[in-house]
């Protein structure tokens, strides 16, 4: 029996709670919330204990493994605490928000020998999965492209920490790992632009959209947008397409229309199906959340790993860093 | 603890075999198949005894179920024997190719009082499911429309017994029973066209094409069409869009295109995702056995009942009248 | 030079005047019109006489041929009375909405031997004339079928005469004249059904649906469906789509979205790009017109003629009765 | 009366001399090619007389205007030579594929005094026509992405002269003027990257896939994506789609798919509906033409001018150079 424990009581974690429920040989002993609210849902939510600390939750249940579920800035000292404490981790993505931190996370892993699965959920959704399949068939890897991008209402109103994010740090490390992914090549410069100003007039000062080019080792390329600025009024509020060219063939998704569309005077919908399917229930989070623990009891492969993870925290720091100075920015392996 | 037994161990027998190992509280007990060669394949990938008959297996292992996945025309004697013996249904749909046969099954199943699911599985689509859920906000359905339709591959490669089958009771028992459940109205009577000719010439003796009004009694109405002469140079095997109008919306899917498109010398798919996620086996077909299973284990409802199967069977055959004799048919609530 | 009036000047009218300027060797001499406010109208947009009555366009300026854009119900006094004064015509689909109204233009367009075009302007509709120039390529037509529908705001808002018209009279003149283009079969029955209610709650009077199937000489078939209800927070007003399948191949069309998303505060829009393009009109009724007085200049084939729009207007009253006596309705050669 | 004449008299010669046919108050006198195959054939097509050069063209008929429908590399010393005999001129994009051609051209039509329209016929194009239509309603441009690629198709069968061209030339002329003209902004730098091989091992040494980033001079930005190895197993030979993101509203659009797909054993195509309808010819091109022609009459404006011009050779050039020194190149307005 493996025991998991989850820090962040917030939607996620009280998903990543509800998902391991009933799974075989597991057992979620608790969480941890600082904030009293918060927890006190999450207490009624979930059946659960909720300490109001991490080191809380691995000195009163001294779990196997800690779930990572907190705003992306706040993982360092968790991290680097549960990993010290000999604890397995799952991280949300990106592991971190500097290189620095992501740095620091990964010393401690490797230090103690613990196992790490940074959170790259769409490794574990269907049309993603569908796509890396379709990898064998379409030859070489020419160029890849893909575009994630929000309407306003993420940064003005589902994120209380929008302005200590960005669409780099929110929406790229899905792009970026799903196009590390499906090309399986090394990046080695970033160049990209970006404005501000729209987001900051309504009281949210970060950027409104990053535009991305990545240089691979072998001489292919790739190019990455994200806004945050899409209108309310569109058809939910993600964008996602990708395309992959290769020598003989490609791969072309566009997300946003997986083929239901729902009109109604109360609400308009194009966005994936997701949620619950009669017992079952479904989506990359829950089936990543899954296989996590699954892993951790029979030993077998978790997926993107600490290294993989810090250096997608590389190339977003590479692209802010292009934003900022107008330059090209050459990618050299950090010292992990 | 509770015991299954399979009729029929072609590819959906497996699956339901493959669909069930591990869930917990249920065990699969074994396979019938009349085939030796389809037996010894399906021991080679399952790993469990297949006897040569239905009788044998009830004889060998006693379930507590039995799953009948043979092909349509085969359904009634199986089950009729299996509800007899006091064991748990899951039939596939259609439950019957004949009136006679849907009533003697339906007869079989209330006299021994066994539970049956039927297995309509896009009850356990995650788009139906969506679409299901969206009906609360379209308001009161005005009219409803499916098309399901097959390339060519289907009826003249796919399977063995097309020439037994048709667009009718291959296609349209999923529209029947989509635009049934999406409305929740009871219908009245039956028109239909339909044509031959094309699949004739390549050895199909069977219709070609056929469409369907259906009137429901509170004067809403219905319209299905299913072809099974699709190019095969199109997107995949698999036609399959539909739309509701409620007072107050619409809900419009098209399956044969969900956002993902692979191009290559070799292959070409914008047919839905499917398949295994990690760990994870997924699918409608996958969370309906899971599902029969579980609620075997617990009591809870198992979804459509073999009453429902028996009006899906009639309106096909009110549909086959329709086309021969030019006229509408009235449907009158059979007696079972 | 050829001079053509126009009666009737509202939009339609008004479009076909201003579609005429400046073509080679036409002049439109005026137009008629009861209303005195749309004719004051009509003069000011135009510049061109507008006379009361189609009488008195007759008197005053004697044109070569006549265009009638009125509603439907008001075709017939005027086309007969311009065909018996020997003047060519364009008429407005449908041609009538009673088959003995039809007859009766048909009658006068035979006996005083005048061309005459009935305006089914989808034969002049880019992605209409590129699916009839794909059928040569996809074999014999086995099946067709089409969707034709609009939003709320047609019968409610932008129609003052919404109810003495219907979904089957407003639309299916167009797939039904679709459906015979494309295939070149002959119709030999139709049955439908259809329903009413929801838009007589909102005041107008008349179907709110209908659903029609046809069954051709050759055994072929085809299915029509148009709703008036669909809702206005949709993509646009007009759903549009159609697919005929044929032995060698499929065309399948969407024209409700043609590739060009707007979506704003203000409005959202996936429907047809059409209007002016540089100095150029575009669209087909602009290039019908043009075609229309070209044939007249030159004596070329003007397009569908009077024959074929009574056709037209036979099947869709055909489709009005089976939905009132719920029989198949035979189609019979009317004798004109 | 204007008179044209045509230099180059290929696909596109002949279609400029088509569109002009019949057009009020304008004579196409003649073409020029150096070909003498290819002057045979448009002799045969067009009626019209060929002669061997420009030169021989502007002695002969002495025309007010000239069309220069040459390659792309072949423009200079045409546009220079029209330029200084004082005719007016429609030159295809790219004006030139080097800035200095490009500048002398300018510089000879500015010392000329002639009129000059730059063949940016998606100014033309009815979706880019109610794109820019519809930026009214968006608000400010944030930010733009355009793609415009070929398959394998283009550069190795259709274009003899493709290793002398990139996607850079040959694609993205229409998505720099596109961007430019939809949002109305400056451009002040640019970087790209790009990557060849592919195309090379088929013969045509030419870059695969060219990416670019552009910053405006209001701090926002645009991205662009031109590759030239699309599968030829795919939805034809262009795929074509672009987003502007606007502060209150965003315009999308998938050129590539215009809602009419036509499968068969012969062919398959989802592109653009386009050709003849009816006795009408329909097309940007034609459009563009047909309004050069016009505004050369009326003395009406043009459209795009030969300053544009050049600063779309000045971004294409920029882009080559980003790629191959891997540097951000910032635009300097040229001294024309």
């Amino acid at each position: 029996m493996v025991t998991i424990g989850i820090v962040g009581a917030g939607l996620r974690g009280r998903l990543f709670a509800e998902a391991l429920r009933g799974q075989p040989e597991v057992t979620v002993v608790g969480l941890a919330e600082p904030s009293a609210k918060v927890a006190e849902e999450a207490r009624a939510a979930t059946g659960l204990p909720v300490t109001a600390s991490h080191p809380e939750l691995l000195e009163a249940f001294d779990p196997d493994a800690v779930i990572v579920a907190t705003p992306d800035f706040a993982h360092r000292r968790i991290a680097v605490d549960v990993a010290e404490a000999g604890k397995h981790l799952l991280i949300e993505k990106p592991v971190a928000t500097t290189l620095d931190d992501a740095l620091a996370i990964a010393a401690a892993v490797h230090r103690s020998g613990v196992r790490c699965l940074v959170g790259f959920e769409n490794r574990w959704n269907p049309h993603v999965v569908q796509a890396k399949a379709a990898m064998a068939s379409v030859g070489e890897p020419i160029t890849a492209s893909a575009t994630l991008s929000n309407s306003f209402f993420v940064p003005t109103t589902m994120l209380s920490w929008a302005a200590q994010s960005s669409p780099a740090w929110f929406l790229m490390p899905h792009t970026v790992d799903l196009v590390l992914w499906l090309t399986g090549r090394r990046p080695v410069s970033v160049s990209a632009v970006g404005s501000r100003g729209v987001l900051a007039k309504r009281g949210v000062d970060t950027w409104d959209v990053v535009h991305a080019l990545v240089a691979f080792d072998d001489g292919s390329t790739a190019t990455l947008s994200s806004a945050w600025t899409l209108p309310d009024a569109g058809d939910g509020i993600v964008d996602f397409r990708f395309q992959v060219i290769g020598t003989e063939g490609s791969v072309t998704a566009d997300l946003s229309h997986q083929g239901l569309t729902v009109v109604s005077d109360k609400y308009r919908s194009a966005w994936p199906v997701s949620g619950r399917i009669g017992r079952s229930q479904v989506g990359p989070a829950v089936w990543m959340v899954q296989d996590f623990a699954a892993g951790l009891v029979d030993g077998g492969d978790l997926g993107p790993d600490i290294d993989h993870g810090v250096l997608v925290t590389q190339i977003i720091c590479a692209i802010e860093d292009s934003i900022t100075t107008g330059q090209t920015v050459q990618l050299t392996a950090p010292t992990i």
